[in-house]
């Protein structure tokens, strides 16, 4: 992991944030046959994208570092090495700030363009921005499990989850456990943590839900997830843009749009949506028992797709 | 609302419950001429059921008190005039403890039968206990967006809103919150939560669950919310009963099952395979905007399928 001081930086929230250091990391080195692939990490995730995208990113993945040089940022709000001064309160950070960062971060390795661009959940709220901001920056854009303006549903689970931080004691546990429920769904539960035996208490599926939020708990802080959940709010492609479909428009990346069938939180209209506005896309839904969780876990299914659009890119 | 002294009784979970009163709400008289209806209430309803089942119970509604005789006891845990002493740590309470309950009631109010039982939700698990403790006892049996066991799905849900129970502060207004996302879906609050402005906060959505949470707290108990919770988690209709559809075989009353299409918390599978394995029974499925909420909404939805239901029982 490296380290990027980018100093004083003005939120589009008007806050001005200072001392700020954005941590990212770079796999594989600049040989000038390599193409560039950026990647915009989720919520809870980190600059490490070998670590926590095994299956895409790894040295017998699609995305290897033989092959490319991969580039991944800890977003801005994040505890993984990024890092600010905070004042009184927590400032409020938008998906563009973020790539603020991200383009501050490219301009400062002298990188020119970006070959690839991807991201899913939040990382693809990024890409997206990303991709509307500076249009000839980015090459390939692909977006799994998205957005272009988060839905009142999705800010409901979020506010929620604040609900669960303000309280103090666990705060954290509990946002973790309702989260879960949008990341999977219905099935994915049954499947996985029915229970056979007869009993009045002690369900399986409830202490999983105390084991997760224990996990996140230990390699998470409230703060950071505080500040992504209100970032993931912001999301609003249109927002002083005349409207949604306009800003997609602006996008002249070729794209591939992947959306997962099962997704409750970010459900496949949303990502159609997306596909169907900007001018050289194409879109793709994946089967999976995981809901939204999908977009880490089914890389086969996402490999699969990518090394068609290669083929199709190369013919 | 009249009172009910039960004493001592027996939990299934082998705790002694002592100073037990059950409050309940008898409307109309007990003319002979007059069939008996009894309604098993859910969460965070009580006995008055012409207060929260508004154009289904009413003066002008299907169930009116001038034709029939209206019954409704508040359930064992409930905060709503049930209550009982309460010793070291909040009793586990099963649905065949409340439904124990209500069968002490009737005998006591000396009914020998309940021409039509209905409940929706945590009243339709216990309607359908009932109806396999007691078949001759329950004549008509009317279920809507309930089911024969609680999912994993479910209980994650319940789990989840118990973490934010146990952080203490504001924990049910939490609680609620999560509650409200299993209760709609994406539809719901894209169609009544969405902004129309662009903002950076302060989203509809994210006030409507303060809202909702505020006003829960002003009128439930935190220790009621819990207890509940877990009730509706044990229900199993096979414990001990060799199967769920076993179980489900034993039920005599004609039987009405209605799902709701949007339910995401009790989809319409559940109540399918319930009405699949009652040897007389039909299954409804309701269009709604409002997803398990529906049950309390689509008033107008579930009196057309009961008067067609009722033309049927007297051709």
């Amino acid at each position: 992991m490296r380290n990027f001081k980018v100093g004083n930086f003005k939120l589009e929230s008007a806050t001005e944030l200072s001392k700020i250091n954005i941590a990212y990391t770079i796999y594989g080195d600049f040989a000038p046959s390599k193409k560039i692939v950026w990647v915009c990490h989720a919520l809870t995730a980190n600059s490490e994208v070998e670590d926590w995208w095994k299956g895409l990113f790894g040295k017998n993945d699609l995305f290897n570092s033989d092959k490319f040089t991969i580039i991944c940022a800890n977003i801005l709000g994040s505890c993984y090495g990024t890092s600010f001064e905070i004042e009184e309160k927590l400032p409020l950070i938008s998906i563009r700030d973020m790539v603020e960062m991200h383009q501050r971060l490219a301009d400062f390795l002298e990188i020119s363009k970006i070959d690839y661009l991807i991201g899913g959940s939040l990382g693809g709220m990024q890409a997206l921005e990303w991709s509307v901001i500076n249009p000839d920056f980015v090459k390939n854009l692909f977006l799994i499990a998205t957005n272009a303006k988060h839905s009142a549903w999705g800010i409901a689970f979020n506010e929620a989850q604040r609900m669960a931080l303000k309280s103090g004691k666990n705060g954290i546990e509990t946002a973790r456990a309702i989260a879960l429920l949008s990341y999977r769904n219905y099935e994915t539960f049954e499947k996985t943590q029915e229970d056979s035996e007869e009993k009045l208490e002690n369900f399986r599926a409830a202490t999983y839900q105390n084991y997760q939020g224990e996990k996140l708990k230990k390699r998470f802080t409230s703060e950071s997830y505080w500040m992504l959940s209100k970032s993931m709010d912001t999301q609003n492609l249109g927002r002083n843009r005349i409207s949604i479909e306009n800003a997609l428009s602006k996008i002249t990346a070729k794209t591939l749009v992947i959306g997962i069938e099962s997704d409750i939180l970010f459900p496949i209209s949303e990502q159609q949506f997306i596909s169907k506005h900007i001018q050289n896309s194409q879109f793709k839904v994946l089967k999976s028992l995981y809901g939204h969780d999908g977009f880490l876990l089914e890389t086969k299914q996402i490999t699969e797709n990518l090394k068609k659009y290669f083929e199709e890119l190369n013919s």
